[in-house]
């Protein structure tokens, strides 16, 4: 099963666009769990517990396990082992390199850490992504437009009458011979996640930005999805898990997931047709 | 002291503008030294010991590390602490993100690490480097024109006149009111290392792509250094740390360190004043 498939079986099975991520920060979580010997991990099994069936995704963005020391490379690979096979694993590192290096990248992504997917910068170009597309069932999410507002910086540079990302998504596009590339466009920008989906109209695209970044969700939705209504993945972070900071903590992100996940159906509702969905 | 002064003066103190890549590719180590508990840091130590007096720093893909598992992260750590204080060490991460997770990359590398600088990855824009520059002892190096063929992907796209690379470096310029960028411009473009000495005439520049990737160390030199012949950080991995795979690796490695310093004060004396470099 290539990665578009298995992103595609999730979401009919879970009915869900919703990824979780677990951007674990053991200042944020809830203080009885200090007393385990890896409060980040013991946060990542209870949130896995309570939300495995509301979500197609789970992603961890690395910087937040690297700082933990030794303990972190282990986190990030047993949190990994306690998702559920048929969930798909995104590693969110924006790497990319020399291709000496890409490939001890690409290794840790895919082979030690086994995430299904991982995401990369472009600046460096073809051959610094290159190792992270070699596997048809592993996908790499290249960075076209970010949520963040350093965005605007380089990403939309007018270049020959068009905006920088667009020569992004259209390199992309020409990288895809194995159909494992996917893109990266922020909800904090609706009129270029609509752009980005009308250049690329088959590839999952990951949508972060929803949440404490204010992204906007309908906009995520009809514009991140393909004709189906299905291949956005659409990322909540730190307002699905940093919901309560008390021993109801996972319960109470199961709420906001439930939540999110049917919010984001009723734009599914609203803007695609629902028979499609369950074909 | 400043990054740029700390340079400076270790520069001038081992009359050199070499930095080695310690780039410990765990299946390119000589045999013998499986032997030991760990074997990258054996590695790494033996180097530097050899090595310490003709660099002015070192520098370590973090991809070579991550790799490991959990001891990669506690070997960059070691490696660290073992290399002299006053030699400068860059983290090669070509890191970057929105900021609350930029913030936790920029502590591993300054604080949990030490690294006296780090790469960053432009693309996502100036929050995204933000964390790493706050600290005027602590230099961000900006990815400019890299060294590999997937530069010419997008770094050279035509903005308005300019090619993006330029666009990036005039960013950066605008972006080091502490005096703590500086840019990476690879060795395989001389006439791009040319144009960005021009445009940041006192940026600290590191030039990668010397010996296995084939740059031109003659235009490294001329090109990347400012005008006094200084602030350009020659890098040099493969070539120098993999010379010998037998009991003699690191003298071996000395020799070629050797090399490449004399080789590089030669170009220096060529095209720039000495005296001012003993000032």
């Amino acid at each position: 099963m290539n990665f578009v498939q298995r992103l595609q079986t999730i979401q009919r099975r879970n009915n869900s666009l919703l990824c979780i991520g677990l951007d674990t920060d053991l200042a944020r979580i809830p203080k009885f769990l200090q007393k385990y010997s890896n409060p980040q991990y013991e946060f990542n099994r209870r949130i896995i517990d309570e939300t495995k069936d509301l979500v197609c995704a789970y992603k961890l963005n690395l910087a937040f396990y690297e700082t933990i020391g030794e303990d972190g490379w282990s986190t990030v690979h047993r949190t990994l082992d306690y998702i559920p096979k048929e969930i798909v694993t995104i590693g969110d590192g924006k790497r990319g390199d020399i291709s000496s290096s890409a490939e001890w990248q690409a290794r840790l992504f895919y082979e030690d850490w086994n995430f299904s997917a991982s995401t990369v910068s472009p600046y460096m170009g073809r051959d610094s992504i290159e190792p992270f597309i070699r596997r048809n069932d592993r996908c790499a999410f290249v960075l076209a437009v970010t949520s963040n507002k350093g965005s605007k910086d380089f990403q939309y540079l007018k270049v020959g009458g068009k905006l920088l990302y667009e020569h992004v998504v259209r390199k992309a596009i020409e990288w895809n011979a194995k159909k494992n590339i996917g893109l990266v466009a922020g909800a904090t920008h609706p009129k270029d996640l609509h752009r980005i989906r009308s250049l690329a109209p088959e590839m999952p695209i990951l949508v972060p930005g929803i949440g404490a970044q204010r992204g906007n969700l309908e906009a995520a939705v009809r514009y991140g999805c393909d004709k189906n209504g299905e291949l956005a993945i659409i990322n909540v972070g730190r307002s699905v898990i940093y919901t309560s900071t008390d021993e109801d903590f996972a319960e109470k992100a199961r709420e906001a997931a439930t939540d999110y996940r049917d919010q984001i159906n009723r734009h599914r509702e609203k803007y695609f047709e629902r028979e499609k969905l369950n074909a």
